[in-house]
């Protein structure tokens, strides 16, 4: 881990942000390589979660106004362990400690006194300064950061701590733009903000970070989703009950549906993931989808499979972080919003043809309840009503018996104003379940590059070698002269520009041997090269020498034909060892 | 305007955020069409700006820690003019204030105090509740949002003012990604946040926004730039002394250089950008390049054109909206950085060959000249050394005369320790000067959307028609059954996954007759429409109906050359009439 976040400062990708100050903890700057590997990573992602599968696509504020985290339950729960050390005054997780320290998993759903009770007893210390934590109070920390709109007067606004509320918030419009079909999906790549007490391993623990969530909203009455399409992708499974003995399911999307494994919906989203990654170069080696246990789930989801990736390098102990959830967070968010706001969070679903239904109501004589059962009389009527919906037979006879609070009251069938009538009902007001497959972008950028990183041996000597999928390396190809003169560096120079108007991002290099330059392009994970040599301006018709990053390779090309043998090399219709 | 915002709303452009909560003011988002108008304007921007020029692309936070914001000036200085009325508690910009009930231009430049004397000498009134300002104080308020980092003794933060302090303050790397060579430009396409006062005209004047911005670093003692490749590019020019009169110097870049009306690299970039309004289809009619006026430059510009469009509805007045900046900040930032920062801002050139060059130095005999000058003797000091530097000859005779605070002291020159060397640089240390093409992207969207916005007669009676282009509109094609039976749906639907697959923003849409779905495709500026009707899956081999947004003639075509017949009317190779 130590060399790759070594390389990536030293070649661009990723480096703590604003260092010349000191730096931030948590804050991280994507250099021009990361900044294009990130780019190239949203747009598979955009690519196969939005419009291949044909769901909508938004760009809602960072910051939200205080009300909307009232009512998704941020403002009162999203909240993490805090101690403090009253030496050094480093502040901690005091669940992470406690985890680290004993054999308690998931302290984070403790108490906050039990937590602080096991600091004591365990005798934990300051990781900083050593100094004893016993006695240091635990405190809730909200993790959302705070700040004001507007001058004078000014409302409270938050950083989002996810895209999705901006999706939620909006759901009145976005079932107008979905012209009140469900299910449909609605997308949103962008940043989100965690206050994290303690950030760690570079992009793995950052506190700006940048997410891309689809939130699909269904009609949980309706048919599940037809799988077909991802019925055979084979996924590595790690079910909640399983992992106690650490075993995994390998199996495919469709058995883990009929064998009940996972619920349809996330299912699906598994496989279109699992297409996804295989896209941008995941290792399926050390990458599985891990169920989460039931007390770790988030207070709104109901199922949640995390797909998580081993980023250790050679040789460690395994790394296993999280890059993304897979959750069904049933109909709790817009529950939530319908309740809070001032406008309707449900869908009106048309009947195919109008129904009728019978409803039967009460419209009970308080002034004979009242006077006959007093301070009960209320609660009768209640329940009278619940009764007539439940059982209208009850009301048949000429009393009518009810309990309240294990005491029986019984009322003449007269004075409950029981009706019964037939009533013809267009539709029916659903509250939509959400299924949210939530992907952050920096782990997934960071998997990629652990996953990709390696170190060899080749003609030249040791080296370094990021093995990018062509499809997200942030340079496509490199041309270098072998030397800027005698016409070669203008032949270059032309090659760039041809292959850089034919879609490629291209590197244009002339400075340092030959060797260094390719050593170069490797650690960047450049899939090819190409190089303009002395034979090059003397062939006619011209060639030049392309080179493979992953074998370093060489063969010889007519440079006419080098754009659609790049083009075959990307689409895999051609293997370099075929030229 | 209200239409325009009317239809953004009507059909998912964009919408003020969080209505179901009230709204907040200045903080929109955009929905499904918005999202990716504003996705293709950035794409477009980055093809021009940042791959076709060869520069690198970064990302970096949007929360900064103070220190940087000490450093920029934006601590200190980045406030506008407060006025708060005393009886109904609304804010106002009172500069903005005075501007419109006066003659006075450029209030924003007067001291508060002189604002807070005006708003009492003009009688200016509380627009809101139209109780009178006179004698309310006028604060400076800071623009940036403010917000702690971390728990317990958390460090102050800022979201960023602008994206290019991201790029300032990692200067420091990026020269060496670009290996020391000016000059090197750094692009960055992100969030940044000012909390205005009075947010307002949708699009125009938000909270939280997104900027495209370039900083190319350059040395001041290179020769300027190359503009020969947009030379030719024709150019509405506003210099800031023809303001008065309000005359437009029509001319070409190449000519705007060589006049002196623009700066070399900032014309360079005019012609560059003017490329670019092209490709996105603003309307050069309602466009313009304007000069800042000495008075109202930023602190650290020493030359600025805004590009500027009218963005009025027909008919009304013109309505100029600033939406680029393109500045010549000199050394301001870096030198900045470089006096605050705990690293070096500074570009070490190498010369060709090391030079000699001759120094002298001094080295006074202060046991000489303490009792000679008493009080003096450190200045006298001084102004020897000074001396030495401009005039090396004043040591050649036995004495030396300075004149400190207007009184002469004359040193024996042995008492001086004068010395003259020669020594040999290699290089020297250069702060580059920056160059800023700022573009606000969602002003640029609402330009966009405001040229393209219009309102005519067709067969089917008056319409609303988004003139879009090509290269930005949020689907390129929209295919239609006619109705969804008899295979006509089948076919639709094949024909929308080919086109899909190929590369196009496809919509598939059955629902509603055939003029609505025109309708609703000519409002979100759908270029082109494809139907299948009966005759298609009569004919043999199958045709469809292509229909042109514009002039909402139809053609008919072979389903099999639909794809060759969109890439050539995209490329512009072949007209709707040509058909």
């Amino acid at each position: 881990m130590t060399d790759l976040v070594e390389l990536a400062k030293r070649r661009g990708f990723f480096f703590q942000s604003s260092e010349a100050y000191g730096g931030v903890s948590g804050f991280y700057t994507y250099g021009p390589q990361g900044a294009s590997l990130k780019e190239h990573v949203e747009e598979t992602w955009r690519e196969r979660f939005a419009v291949a599968e044909g769901h909508m696509q938004i760009d809602a504020p960072t910051v939200m106004p205080e009300p909307v985290f009232e009512a998704s339950g941020h403002l009162d729960g999203f909240d993490d362990m805090l101690v403090e050390c009253a030496s050094c005054n480093e502040s901690h997780r005091a669940d992470h400690l406690i985890e680290g320290a004993t054999d308690i998993e998931e302290a984070e759903s403790l108490p906050t006194d039990e937590v602080a009770a096991l600091l004591d007893a365990h005798d934990i210390d300051c990781p900083t300064c050593g100094a004893p934590l016993a006695g240091q109070p635990v405190d809730e920390f909200n993790l959302m950061f705070e700040t004001n709109i507007g001058p004078g007067t000014s409302q409270t606004g938050y950083l989002r701590p996810e895209t999705a509320q901006g999706i939620f918030v909006e759901f009145p419009r976005l079932k107008e733009y979905a012209r009140g079909q469900l299910p449909f999906g609605v997308t949103q790549v962008g940043k989100s903000y965690r206050n994290e007490i303690s950030p760690r391993n570079a992009l793995v623990r950052t506190r700006e970070f940048t997410q891309a969530e689809l939130e699909l909203f269904v009609d949980p009455d309706d048919e599940g989703p037809d799988v077909s399409a991802v019925a055979d992708v084979e996924v590595t499974l790690y079910p909640a009950e399983n992992q106690p003995d650490g075993d995994y399911v390998e199996t495919t999307v469709g058995d883990a549906v009929t064998e009940g494994i996972v619920d349809p919906w996330v299912a699906y989203y598994l496989g279109v993931a699992t297409e996804w990654y295989e896209t941008i170069g995941v290792d399926f080696e050390r990458f599985r989808y891990r169920q989460h246990q039931p007390g770790e789930r988030a207070h709104y989801a109901s199922d949640c499979w995390d797909a998580e990736a081993d980023v250790s390098a050679a040789g460690e102990e395994p790394d296993w972080i999280e890059i993304a959830g897979y959750a069904y967070r049933g109909d709790y968010d817009l529950t939530k919003h319908d309740e809070h706001a001032d406008d309707t969070f449900t869908v009106f679903k048309q009947y195919d043809e109008p129904k009728t239904v019978e409803r039967a109501s009460v419209d009970p004589d308080m002034s004979y309840l009242g006077p006959e059962f007093g301070g009960a009389a209320a609660d009768v009527a209640d329940a009278l009503a619940t009764l007539a919906e439940r059982d209208r037979a009850a009301f048949e006879d000429e009393e009518v018996t009810v309990t309240v609070d294990g005491e029986e009251y019984t009322v003449p069938t007269e004075k409950t104003g029981f009706e019964f009538a037939e009533e013809t009902e267009a539709g029916r007001h659903v509250t939509p379940h959400v299924v949210e497959p939530s992907i952050g972008i920096d782990r997934t950028v960071y998997t990629v590059l652990a996953h990709a990183y390696d170190e060899d041996e080749v003609d030249e000597g040791e080296r370094t070698v990021l093995r990018l999928d062509t499809s997200v390396a942030p340079t496509g190809v490199a041309v270098f002269p072998l030397m800027d003169k005698d016409g070669m560096g203008e032949r270059a120079r032309d090659i760039a520009a041809d292959l850089r108007a034919a879609g490629y991002d291209v590197t244009y290099d002339d400075s340092g041997n030959i060797g260094r330059r390719y050593r170069r392009q490797d650690e960047i994970g450049t899939p090819f090269c190409v190089t303009v040599d002395y034979e090059s301006v003397e062939d006619d018709p011209e060639t030049v020498t392309l080179r493979e990053r992953d074998s370093t390779e060489q063969v010889r090309v007519a440079s006419d034909d080098l754009e659609s043998i790049l083009a075959d090399l990307r689409a895999g219709e051609t293997t370099f060892d075929d030229l």
